[in-house]
């Protein structure tokens, strides 16, 4: 099973309008709400690949029900956190053209004792589980070693960690050897800012992490793929087409498949890291792709089909590359 | 003491960011919330003004915490009705320059109950009190014929009624003889759509208005002022210099205003409204165009300063129309 950790979940709200024109009045009639965030998401992925899963994730006492009501929905089981106030909001203005535009609320500090109660619930679930990701951005004031003392507990608990977060959290939990990282090519170069040259690759970017101490690295970078550095290998897996659709989403899909191979015994879960062969991290990036493909075909985040999965792994490109 | 009742209230969030670009993704740190709608503007209005209120609304239960501890900060007496699930949301992105783009949610369809138990509360307050106002647009799938039972209710109870609203709601309640009806120009001009001729004045919309049934109508617009039609009196009040500023809440302000001299036995509150002398009118009128004005001076809806609303009195220029 694999525990899925949102730090700062948000309510994702989705207005359809004709068109957004700053400075005017415009009267929304077409407004869908939905539990979003990362690890959120992730955890949708999960669910609809058919895989076991714990979404964990603190939400304010407000908007408790809602989140569990959509989580019960979507079949996604989950053990919620109730924390003081409300839950941040996410908002996406979406027009008829199908353009975007976000506003994305930075979140409210959580309690510490909501910290304490989502470590709580990492140790109880672990007994069940094998992998633990932790997805997205922490609310304000939210402790600074938070993200390294849940790789921490993890390890205790026997859990291997997939992380998608960036900046200092990413940066201070290297040391810690987390098993996997999996950053965007954006969010690396600035949380390795100081450390490296300016704009470098996505490959470069995964040996740097890869050197600072994450068993794996995996760096995505939109159309251009994953790359994955890890001990002596060094890949890139990428379409042979560029897909068209809905990138939100897409490396949460990425994550998702990255935690379910942790999770199986047949792949890399049973072995370490570093003794993983190329061949079969040939197969790990492949499937991560695939995945994180299909979630480009969907119009909302956190969800995938097989079919489209099944369709995609053989056009999954692989090849080395030399950091 | 004056009832204010807001059948479609919202929560208002503000967002201050430095550019809203569409199709971009922004993150957002400074949001304000509020318990928004046009008759809780003007009953806080009121409550700056010294006067006696109490706000109803329907309020989801999932906000109503936030609703009443707002409007418990802001020392406005309400009784709020639970309604189930959630309220609309009414956001305003505001830029650095001060331009803001407003999402108005059209809200939610209320349970009937709902409507009954607001009923219930105007019956309960009326004992003490004089006035009723009615602000603001009906949720989706309210009765057509709300306002016009309120104005029903309102007589049985012995009081007085402001209604600050349009379309079908205003033009099915003037058979019934509202005391004071006070739309904006473009909202008189959708709601009597079939009846006036294209582009009527606010002054012809007032009198339309009164014709049809209101005992007085108010047709507010922006800059050129307000303009009165009840019985043989018809006015126009406007300030000699134009304002600049926040023009969200002026309407609210200037139904306020209206309704603290319905709520007066010295003013316009102990007599049958067409026998109103022009001057007690006009004085009428130029205390609401300076509420309004004093509206535009505050930077959110809902609140007035007196001292503005002494210093603007004596500029407001009141001249007789001839509609």
């Amino acid at each position: 099973m694999i525990i899925t950790l949102t730090p700062n979940p948000a309510l994702d709200i989705t207005y359809r309008i004709p068109r957004l024109a700053p400075g005017e009045s415009h009267r929304v009639t077409d407004v869908v709400e939905r539990a979003g965030g990362k690890g959120l998401n992730t955890a949708g992925v999960l669910t609809s690949m058919g895989r076991r899963v714990v979404a964990l994730a603190p939400v304010g006492v407000e908007g408790l029900a809602r989140f569990g009501a959509d989580l019960e929905s979507r079949s996604i089981p989950h053990r919620l956190v109730e924390a003081p106030g409300v839950t941040r909001r996410s908002i996406a203005v979406v027009d008829e053209s199908g353009v975007a535009t976000l506003l994305n609320e930075a979140g409210h500090a959580m309690a510490s004792g909501v910290w304490q109660g989502l470590v709580d619930e990492v140790q109880a679930a672990a007994p069940q589980a094998r992998v633990l990701t932790v997805s997205g951005s922490l609310p304000p004031e939210a402790p600074d070693d938070l993200v390294r003392s849940l790789v921490r507990v993890a390890r205790e608990a026997g859990l291997r960690t997939v992380l998608d977060v960036s900046g200092p959290p990413l940066v201070e939990c290297l040391a810690d050897r987390p098993d996997v990282v999996k950053p965007n090519r954006g969010e690396a170069a600035a949380s390795l800012g100081g450390r490296s040259a300016a704009t470098p690759s996505a490959g470069e970017l995964a040996l740097a992490l890869s050197r600072a101490g994450a068993r794996a690295a995996v760096v995505s970078d939109g159309a251009a793929g994953l790359f994955l550095s890890c001990g002596d290998v060094h890949l890139r897996a990428h379409l042979s087409q560029p897909l068209r659709g809905n990138a939100t989403g897409a490396g949460d899909a990425a994550t998702a498949a990255l935690a379910a191979d942790l999770d199986d015994a047949g792949a890399i879960g049973a072995v370490a890291l570093d003794e993983v062969a190329t061949e079969t991290w040939s197969e790990v990036l492949r499937r991560a792709v695939a995945w994180s493909a299909a979630a480009v075909l969907q119009p909302v985040a956190g969800v995938i089909d097989r079919d489209d999965v099944d369709r995609l792994l053989p056009t999954v490109e692989i090849e080395e590359i030399h950091a």
